[in-house]
């Protein structure tokens, strides 16, 4: 620490040292500098204390072997549930919370927006302005709101967590303004009616929730003052977030380990463990609490039959669902990246928008949202329902349609969306892909907080639910030919291609934990970890080979760019 | 690593250096490696050829670039797939063909024993004979045939692959003379129908299975002969012996983390994740094959009601079976040690069975196959029936007893074993569940290969039906009170009971995962996630209290009796 002058060697000597220490005992690290900061304030050495216990041992045998069992137990006890598990505890309560009155907003948000809409029925262009109108307000505010509090908030606060969990200090994406920021942004930016996400904020959210609890427990004790711990803590928020977002403490936890970890302590995955499930456990109770369900199940919960969920003979088309998803997914990120680059180089574009901050959100919005419009272009693209709804109908365990005709089913509800007169329901499937594809790609660009993985899931959905019930419309008695007739489930189709499209754009494997999570069946297993991992092979082998190229260009070892 | 006499701060200083290339860049090292190995024989220097693809790259300008672009992805492909998914793929083929085979082979002399049973129904002791020599044989069999090739294949062998993927070369342990003592004396073992389990024993036979591969895999490469590779390919190896096992992909990557690591590269979670999968798959679709299932489904499948799998109120009882399993778990471990301390000091006792290896598994096999004997004692504790068929009728969706009489179901099947006409189901069960504790616990001594995860897990699952069912009793119209009547349901009790149990044992949480994926639904998400994580927070701490006492006994701080 004090570099004067010293042997260089020794130094290093002694830094790797602390390294060593520090990756194999954290815990017990965070803890002795605890005791000893505590101890200083008393002026008791710990060694004096145990020569005390040492000597009622021999003083009074057996009976104070009990004691002294029972004294160790209590401080056990105390360092143990005191200092971590409280706070876990603490994190998950203040994080579901969070979760569920952003949620809360957000649906009164895009009900007003329906309402409104529904209203002024008498007259297109009102009926238009209104819809319009509603989102691009809302983005601005979003926009401007995070800009002038804290323009850290702005995006999915990933990459920034990744960089903090590898020990870089950001203290300015941890601050109280930033959560006040990213809470405030995020709900006006999904109140919208975007195709954006909640996922990954809610990742830099409960991070910064963990920060703010760290240092408001601070307060009273030392322990809270460490700084190692403070890490271990992050890790268990980033765990936290995604658990409390979808109600899924599993998925939750493996998929904050791939996308913020290279090396993870199990240890710390217990933790997450524990705070993602109390607070998945929380957020689904205040639902329960609030009347919209009975009782504790899934968020997106599906009814696919249990019996014979699909046949040996679908899985080729799984895995061509898988293949083509890790190729959207590549092409995802490519657009996305092609979109900010062009912004960028068009010097005139970029000088306009550096003045006029608050205009590219705006007009964005504009543009999606006119394309939106249901009595417009979104008749044919299912434009009236909003992420969830989209979701809901098409994770739906019936048929659309059988034999090319869309009749058999009847409609109920949301899913008349995706029923046009004249259109067949193929085209409307294709259109809303192709569309919502490059909207999302441009919406996460705009500078709110928000996240890419929502959107990207409904896609997913949307290419799988086309694949299955292309299947459906092919083979309509199903493919198991002796004995029962086992009709084909185009539902389990949008499941696969879920999981598939998030986990190429996301580069993890963890999606198809998180899907049997949201849809509180598991039925689908290998299909979906079959697509899934052909995905992520397709997905990070292309980007492996843009990387040889690039290292080609640049003379540079794909190494070096791998990050 | 010539430390002839050099400075000694600079040797450490080297040394942790390498320590640090070592665990962030181990892939890149081994192809380093490998490259390197290669090379030598074509004594052509890497730099060499780089050059000459510079060269390329300026004599012919564009056309050479796409030249050189696809060298290298074609460099790419083969290094990526040919070195390691290969090895991935084939080691879960085999590993699938592995444990399709011992559970063909443990199938068939189960129901040759059942056989002999039923057709010497005239005379109940030649029955009692039949009932008894058979396992007594296999199991004496098992134990002097894994005595005599391979004394390493003893037991589960996770211990011994924590110490190995720990660093330490315990070169016995992984080879074929051990691969095939194992097999054949577990599946021996496990024919005998004693209470014993496959999937610690699978763990190590993946692992051994791995080594072996990479053996004769490097007779085509030089990248086999790695040592750290191997390692890598050791942690893949653990995730596919518990998928295999239980068909359970992403449960089987989680235990094999929890069970053998401290900390963890996401990169092999990611091989482990794909082998894993395959192998599960490929053992699916062996069942297909073989006409035992008509679809690729999950091992245990139950059929609870998706609309309302459980109510808010059912909860504490939930968390009573998590807190009672944690004490369960704590108590097994406890009384297997006892077992074991017991054998070890009696002097005389442990002086006879050293010179008579074969005398203890004969005697404990004897006493255990007599207690079971179903027209004896075996009638008031479902004796009849193997481990899997009482899994299966545990986890049945229907409830065995309501309002204390076990009339309104009219058990079908193997269900019959549970009912006596003289005695209650809740007496069978509290029977089932105290005789198979100890008989566990005393199993897991005897030295065949073999695991404790199995029997824990169906002593669980029968608590949980036990809770269940008394619920059942107490509540026959279930809690539920506004609207439809729920009954409940004792079968997601027993899944609940299973996880916490088997987590508590071996302390992990993946349990809760692998229960999902075994039995194919995933609607009880959040008690059991409660359960497991309780029943670990109890028998973990009771285990740290536990080492407190010692560390008081023996002077010594709990860190260092920690491991």
């Amino acid at each position: 620490m004090a570099g004067d002058g010293s042997d260089q060697r020794a130094l290093q000597y002694e830094q790797t040292l602390m390294y060593g220490r520090y990756t194999q005992e954290l815990g017990v690290y965070a803890k002795e500098e605890a005791a000893r900061l505590r101890e200083s304030g008393q002026r008791r050495s710990v060694r004096d204390r145990s020569r005390t216990l040492d000597l009622l041992e021999y003083d009074k045998g057996r009976c104070a072997k009990c004691r002294i069992c029972t004294v160790r137990c209590q401080k056990f006890l105390i360092s143990r549930v005191g200092e971590d598990w409280i706070f876990l505890i603490l994190l998950g309560l203040l994080m579901a919370l969070v979760s569920w009155v952003v949620d809360f907003c957000i649906a009164i948000c895009l009900q007003a927006q329906k309402w409104m809409y529904g209203g002024l029925d008498s007259n297109v262009f009102l009926q238009y302005l209104a819809w319009v109108t509603y989102p691009v307000v809302l983005i601005t505010f979003s926009a401007g709101f995070t800009q002038i509090l804290a323009p850290q908030a702005v995006g999915s606060g990933i990459p920034e967590m990744k960089t903090i969990l590898r020990g870089v200090v950001l203290k300015e994406y941890l601050t109280f303004k930033t959560f006040v920021a990213k809470v405030i942004g995020l709900t006006c930016a999904l109140g919208s009616g975007m195709p954006l996400g909640k996922e990954g904020p809610f990742v830099h959210i409960a991070s910064l929730c963990a920060a703010l609890l760290s240092k408001f427990m601070s307060l009273f004790g030392g322990i809270y003052e460490n700084e190692s711990r403070n890490i271990e803590m992050l890790a268990a928020a980033c765990a936290v977030g995604v658990g409390c977002c979808f109600a899924a403490p599993i998925g939750g936890v493996l998929f904050s380990i791939e996308v913020t970890s290279t090396f993870f302590a199990v240890r710390n995955y217990w933790r997450g463990f524990f705070a993602a499930t109390f607070s998945a456990f929380i957020f689904r109770v205040l639902a329960v609490w609030n009347r919209d369900e009975e009782t504790i199940t899934a968020l997106f919960k599906t009814r696919f039959r249990l019996d014979f969920p699909f046949d040996l003979q679908e899985l080729p088309a799984f895995a061509v669902i898988g293949i083509a998803s890790g190729f959207g997914g590549a092409l995802f990120v490519y657009l996305n990246r092609l979109i900010v680059q062009f912004m960028r180089k068009q010097k005139v574009i970029n000088k306009f928008l550096m003045k006029k901050r608050l205009l590219y959100p705006a007009l964005v919005t504009l543009v999606l949202s006119t394309l939106t419009f249901p009595p417009g272009f979104g008749q044919f693209m299912a434009g009236k329902l909003t992420q969830k709804e989209a979701l809901v109908t098409l994770l739906d365990n019936r048929t659309w349609a059988k034999q090319g005709i869309a009749e058999e089913f009847d409609y109920i509800g949301n899913a008349q969306a995706w029923r046009h007169p004249q259109v067949n329901v193929f085209v409307t499937l294709v259109l809303f892909i192709v569309m919502k594809f490059w909207m999302s790609a441009l919406a996460i660009t705009i500078p709110v907080p928000s996240g890419a993985f929502m959107p990207v899931f409904v896609i997913g959905a949307a290419f799988g639910r086309l694949v299955g019930e292309s299947m459906a419309a092919w083979f309509p008695d199903g493919i198991h030919t002796d004995g029962t007739i086992y009709p084909i489930v185009p539902g389990g189709y949008a499941v696969v291609g879920a999981a598939a499209l998030s986990g190429a754009v996301t580069h993890t494997v963890s999606t198809a934990v998180i899907v049997f999570e949201l849809t509180g069946q598991i039925s689908h297993i290998l299909p979906v970890m079959i697509a899934v991992i052909l995905a992520n092979a397709v997905a990070q082998s292309l980007r492996f080979m843009t990387l040889l190229y690039l290292s080609g260009k640049y003379k540079a070892t794909p190494i070096m760019l791998l990050v």
